[in-house]
């Protein structure tokens, strides 16, 4: 570590990478994604949730999925269906594909380590059923930080637990930004949420209107002309709850520019700041 | 650590447990097995598969199941639903159960900090598929010391990976005993079969025909007569290789023994020696 020139100790950089549900869907874009987030020289943690696959597992064992505001309604089986897919099949198989990279990952579930704990969601006007919701002080630093400080990366599902022994299905995008809050008292972090788009844009049908900086004035501005597209709502606030909290930069960006948004080249996606 | 008589550095006992399938797919059983699995003080791991609930998945997913001497055929399809069971649901429900008990329990896969290594099995005469042979170095005795030095009890399951991007089904009793013998170097180790009976018994009906003691010399004996089940020979095989390469003592016994074999009472199970 070195000195900043006020004095102070400067923070190591850590990178906290959500990779969305489409490119985990594509077996090609993710070895790709997975070859450049192998090297990334900064700290880096990787976190995702299963999209499709768990939807398709739940269809063929014919245990009906029900989505309400994009998140899924989490009964007894098919927690059982989202614990096997994220946190088995689909990080064991990211882990083994980050080893022959030589990144040294390991997969992680919120219980491992107790590393996230979570709360089941009250029931107010639905019932989400095993459904997380992170603690203010639900992330483990201590744990977490053991594991970065010895050149292991940790590739987190969204799939949480209580700490009375009962999985929770957790948001994956919250999982990030909850890691990136908690992980900001110790680094000086970056969070980057990969997805199949080139960034925010002004129109969600053209991939060329990429607003490069959202700040918190001119978000509220977006908001009211109408311009965000509806599902990216909730990405966006967690991503200035995040920023309040401490994180340094938000990046959201298509996932082939990860090389660049963690360089900070600041051509690629949108950047958001305070 | 203290000194030995003869000013050697005496080593720090560490407890490598294996499970049952039969003790998994019973939850009281298993309830009773973990609480006391938590009371250990003694550093400790747990290895555990996933019996029948992985037969049941592949059968709801209309995946064929072949077995051939107790050992799974697997094909890609198989090889995902074992991920799904082991690494995921069976892994995480164990670890959650864990932590609500006060035991830090971080669950793995051979691929997780790449801390087991094995090979695809070469076909000879049956092509098992992918299932994988632990190579001889294939342990990461580093990366699993600092877990345990740092009082997180590792959970493995019956995944690991050929740090090609491969995961590899591959047997828990023998996950078990490559732990034992690659941690023998640092600890003094106690490898424990737990399973639903007694213990090596003379008369595989009569839970009362615990044999308490068997040597390398006994064993043959036992084996030339024919008294041992044909079941138990892998697992009495896998235990002599373990002593002969450096663990202390191999335990075989009732899942609800576990204090007492790892406290080293000696009135319950089958204990092997040299």
């Amino acid at each position: 570590m070195e000195r900043g020139l006020g004095g102070e100790v400067d923070m190591k950089k850590l990178q906290v990478i959500k990779i969305g549900g489409n490119v985990i869907d594509n077996p090609a874009e993710l070895e790709k994604f997975l070859t450049n987030f192998s090297a990334i020289s900064d700290l880096k943690i990787l976190v995702h949730g299963g999209g499709k696959v768990a939807t398709e597992l739940a269809k063929r064992l014919g245990i009906e999925q029900e989505m309400v505001n994009g998140r899924r309604i989490t009964d007894a089986e098919t927690l059982k269906v989202t614990a096997m897919v994220y946190a088995g099949l689909i990080n064991k198989q990211i882990v083994a594909s980050l080893q022959a990279k030589d990144c040294n990952a390991i997969g992680l579930s919120g219980a491992d380590g107790n590393a996230i704990k979570s709360s089941k969601r009250k029931v107010i006007d639905i019932d989400y059923g095993f459904v997380g919701d992170i603690d203010s002080k639900g992330v483990n630093v201590d744990f977490i930080s053991v594991l970065l400080e010895s050149a292991v990366s940790p590739v987190f599902s969204a799939i949480t637990h209580n700490g009375e022994g009962q999985l929770l299905n957790t948001n994956a995008d919250t999982i990030a930004s909850a890691l990136a809050v908690a992980l900001s008292k110790k680094y000086e972090v970056q969070l980057n949420y990969c997805f199949e788009k080139s960034g925010v844009l002004r129109d969600v049908e053209d991939d060329n209107s990429v607003i490069n900086t959202i700040t918190k004035e001119s978000y509220k501005q977006l908001l009211s002309e109408g311009v965000i597209f509806k599902g990216m709502i909730p990405k966006l606030d967690n991503a200035f709850d995040a920023i309040r909290n401490g994180v340094s930069a938000v990046m959201i960006a298509h996932s082939k520019d990860l090389t660049s948004i963690t360089k900070g080249n600041g051509n690629t996606g949108t950047k958001l700041i305070a």
